[in-house]
């Protein structure tokens, strides 16, 4: 089987999740600066999630960059991803009316710790499909990044009910680490396509 | 004609009839546990939803697989597919806040078992193109699953009125058989491409 | 300059106006027959504009299957066709509340019109483009249904304020015009293939 | 890296933008003229935004068709030209709603300001990639339009206290800029082609 449809269908469904976050954010009734500023913790709750979705799509093209074929099981494992993805949108918005809550933002963090745990499970269905030896293994390696974020977020759950702060702190924490380049697997992805 | 942008608008489609369900998923206006019960069964229905317009989606990837050539005939039948598809997120979010109510579980079952009787008039333009010795033909088989889930409907129907969960349980039940991996299909793919 | 990506773009501009109007279509609050009565006309009026941008997307399919190359003139051509597309939902929406009323019947007309005019000039900029013997040309032919469509769409205006099933009857007959299937497009194009 | 998936990525996005903004375009209540005149300066921001994501549309298709190849960094710059168009719907429906205070008339220049120079970052990583005597250098040249709309935009927020007119006329200014065809890009695309 092709990959590429599986590809335009996921780019397809990102593209809407990362887009449709912005719609939560209703124009305030009135014209001035105090109208704007309940908007702003919901602006900061989209620009995190907009940052989050933007790292799984990054992921999600390198991951399928070294994948030759994909089967059965390997697009419900794409969709189940997805499925956790679609998710944001609810939690970013319920996070961003109540940022002061502990119980949304546990919540937030279950569903990208969710999305984390589906990532996971569809790097090493690819990676059974392929073998332990091919390119795909190599460039993922020990996925430090990916584990790392998933301990985060299991840290963030119970912290939000100590301080918000807290939870808010690894996520910015999770984000910050992702979006810092890491030469190391474009090297790896480089050296192979030698 | 090329089935190239046939593929690409309906994973289009597809892709956002999967993802704005999540939008009636209205975030709520409390912060606490209690706030967020009355989102679970709309959460319940949201996943029931996305399982089967996820099987759709994988259902048409395999169909158009083996496809070589599309007609206006096979557009439009394509078209009609969406169309039922289109209407899940009404029927979705009608059931999600009228759980326990017979006539939205039962108008869920009559879109999808329309949506069903709209695959197989689709999957039969096909054929009736390639031919019935095609490798289209002997992928779809007998496609007794596909006339499985279209009998499931069409009992869950009246079913509804007598006790909902019933609908729900033939529902789940359809969801199960085309989750459950079907290696014969993937064979038979498989053995023809050689 | 590639086409590919004009397609693509369009495609998705197409997908996501054919959807989203179906989120127009609020869920009833209450559970019954009668709750879902004002449903109706909504529903109706979203049938009639999916078969619309429907004919659309397909035309638009067909068009671009003959052309070579795009220039920046094709690009806002296209985009010119997508804008009025895009008022599909709102005024199909408005219809669908207020079914029986003149204005919004006339409006739904009005913006039918401009996108069939934006099509053909969208099409006559592509014929300028490949030159009046072109491929392109012979396929698009005299274009009678396009013309008669621009027709009807004027006459149409006028008549929902004389009474408003008059232009109901047009939009149908229209709708009907482009889904019987029209084996002379097909068979230019194929024996200008071989 | 291919930069298929990054085009196809940002068409979706994009698309979707294009087209959200018409859906808080609400339906009036009313049926008649009256009823429809709150609605025409909501229409006159949306065509001024179609047209505004339609320009930054076919730039971005411009640029991409002279590149070779896409790094991570490239992907996080076209991101984050992404984001800022994605708070274009907001903002064109805060000015919509109020189209005559000054603060939604500022900030609505201010999204397109960063917009403008999230689109001057995505180019000259680009060309920092791609080397200063590449086609793609070339092809954006000293990029004039570029920097007067940037220009406009600054000039354009603090103007909109004065009188949102003057803002208004600004941002009008820049989109006929961009609509006017400039064939001199165009020739250098055609003869470096060559």
């Amino acid at each position: 089987m092709s990959k590429s449809r599986m590809e335009a269908f996921s780019d397809g469904v990102i593209a809407i999740i990362i887009t449709i976050m912005v719609l939560e954010m209703k124009a305030p009734h009135g014209a001035d600066w105090e109208a704007l500023q309940p908007v702003i913790p919901e602006l900061l709750s989209y620009v995190l999630s907009f940052v989050f979705v933007g790292i799984y799509w990054n992921n999600h093209h390198h991951l399928l960059q070294a994948v030759r074929r994909v089967s059965g099981g390997v697009l419900w494992a794409n969709l189940h991803l997805l499925f956790w993805l679609s998710l944001t949108p609810f939690v970013t918005n319920w996070m961003g009316e109540n940022c002061t809550a502990a119980l949304p933002v546990a919540l937030y963090g279950a569903v990208l710790l969710c999305a984390g745990i589906a990532y996971y499970i569809l790097a090493h269905v690819l990676i059974a499909q392929h073998g332990a030896d091919s390119q795909l293994a190599a460039a993922l390696g020990r996925d430090i990044k990916g584990k790392a974020s998933v301990a985060f977020y299991m840290a963030a759950i119970p912290l939000a009910f100590v301080a918000t702060w807290l939870a808010y702190g690894l996520y910015v924490l999770v984000a910050i680490m992702w979006l810092v380049p890491d030469r190391r697997i474009e090297k790896v992805l480089a050296n192979r396509g030698e």
